[in-house]
C-alpha cells in the first residue's frame, strides 16, 4: 500500500541498517510515509548485480518501486593484480551494467525515480591497517583500491547519470570537501563511519526534496492521532481510509 | 520474495528506525533473508488499531507475513480523567481488541508467527518531567500512566499470549529486572533509550530464536560473494536463483 523505496548496492547498502544507517535514518525520515526495502550484496560489483536483477524486480509486477537508489561501484574499482582482482570490472563494463540496470528500472517504470550514487572515496592508509587486521604479516603491502581509480568510477557514473538524466549523488567528491574525511567518514578507508552514514543520508534525502519525492509533502498513511475524535474514532478512519 | 516480519504498534514502534532502534536492528539481524515492514502508529491505542487492520494485513493476499510482531497497550493504559485520556482504553477491551488482531492474522495465515509484546514499565517521575517540559507550569502534576497500571495491561496481555498459544515478552517485567531502568531503559518515562532498546531488540531475536524464525538458520537470498567463481560467476546463480 505504501510507496516503496529500493537501496540496491553492496555493503555499503547491505549495512545500513546498523546503529547509525543510512538506511535506516531514510527508513525514519520515511516513517509512515513509504517503507525502505534494502538490497545490498556484500562483495557484489555491477557484473554479479545483473543476475539479481530479474529476480529482485521482475518485469511485470503490479505495484513498481517509486523510487530505486543504485549504489555500486566500490568493488568494480578494486586493482587487478591485487588482494581482491576477483571484484574489479573494467571502467567501461562498470558504465554499461549501470546502464542496463537503469534500462531495466525504466522498461519497469519509466516514472521510477532513479538515482545514482558513485563509490565512497577510499582511504589508501585505511586499507592497509585494515588488511594488517585481517592477515597480519602476509597482507600485501600494495592497496588492493586506490582513491584515484574511485574517482575514476565516480566521474563515469556521474556523467552516465547526467546522459540518462538521472540524479546522481557524487559522493567521492562530497566526502573530500570535509578535511579529515579519511578517518571522519570512512572506519576501515572505505566502509562509512556514523558520520560518513550521516552525509551520505543528507544527500540522499537532499535529493529526494528536489526530485518529487520529500517527505514533508507526502501524506501519512493513516490519521495522526491527534486528528481522531475520541468519542467517534470511526469519522477519521472513513475520511481517510 | 523475502519473507516479511511486520511490526505492528504505537510509537514506540513508528521511532524503531531511529539511532539504536529496536527495529533497525532487527532488520540488521535478518539482514538478506527477511524484511523488516515497520507498521507503528504513535498515540494509537488497540481500539484505533482495529480500524487499519483490513488496510494493513487484508485478508486474501498471497503472500502473508511470517512474522508478526503486536506491540500495544502504552497508550491503552493512559489513565482516565488524567491529560491522554482520551487514549484510555479499559483493560478488559484491551485484551478483547489484541485477540480480535490475533484472530485476524490466524485467518489470514494460521502459520504465522504471532508474538505479543506487553507495554514497557512506566517511570511516573519521568513522565512528570516530561509534561513540565512541554507544559510548563501548566503541567498537570498527577502522571497521566502510571507503572502500576501498564503492569495490569502486561499481565493481560502474558495471560492472552499463553492461552492463544503464542510467544509473548514481557517487557514491563524484564526491564524492571535491572536497577535503576527508570533512566537506563527510558528516555521520558516511557519510550525507549538506546539501552532499551537494546534489551527489546534482544527479547524479539530470543523469541524468534525459539520458535523457527533464526536468522542464523536462514538461507541467503542470493549467493554469499565468496561463493562466486568470478571466472564463471553463472554457476553460482544458476545453483541459487
Amino acid at each position: 500500500m505504501r510507496p516503496q523505496i529500493v537501496l540496491f548496492g553492496d555493503s555499503i547498502t547491505e549495512q545500513s541498517f546498523r546503529p547509525g544507517g543510512w538506511g535506516a535514518a531514510l527508513a525514519d525520515t520515511y516513517s509512515r510515509k513509504a517503507d525502505v526495502i534494502v538490497r545490498g550484496y556484500g562483495g557484489y560489483n555491477t557484473r554479479w548485480a545483473l543476475f539479481l536483477l530479474n529476480h529482485l524486480i521482475p518485469l511485470g509486477c503490479t505495484k513498481p518501486p517509486v523510487a530505486t537508489i543504485i549504489f555500486f561501484g566500490a568493488n568494480d574499482a578494486a586493482l587487478l593484480g591485487r588482494n581482491n582482482e576477483r571484484q574489479h570490472v573494467p571502467v567501461e563494463e562498470y558504465e554499461e551494467n549501470i546502464r542496463r540496470i537503469v534500462n531495466h528500472l525504466k522498461e519497469y517504470s519509466p516514472t521510477m525515480l532513479v538515482v545514482l550514487i558513485t563509490p565512497p572515496p577510499v582511504n589508501e592508509e585505511g586499507r592497509k591497517e585494515y588488511a594488517r587486521s585481517v592477515y597480519g604479516e602476509k597482507a600485501v603491502d600494495l592497496p588492493e583500491r586506490t582513491n584515484e581509480m574511485a574517482g575514476v568510477y565516480a566521474k563515469l557514473c556521474v556523467e552516465l547519470a547526467k546522459e540518462l538524466g538521472l540524479s546522481s549523488i557524487n559522493l567521492w567528491s562530497k566526502m573530500q570537501e570535509t578535511e579529515g574525511w579519511e578517518k571522519k567518514f570512512l572506519s576501515d578507508g572505505l566502509h562509512l563511519t556514523e558520520e560518513g552514514n550521516a552525509i551520505l543520508h543528507q544527500e540522499v534525502v537532499r535529493v529526494f526534496n528536489e526530485a518529487w519525492l520529500c517527505a514533508s509533502e507526502m501524506p501519512y498513511d493513516f490519521p495522526h492521532h491527534s486528528e481522531i475524535d475520541w468519542r467517534n474514532p470511526e469519522n477519521a478512519f472513513q475520511q481517510r481510509c
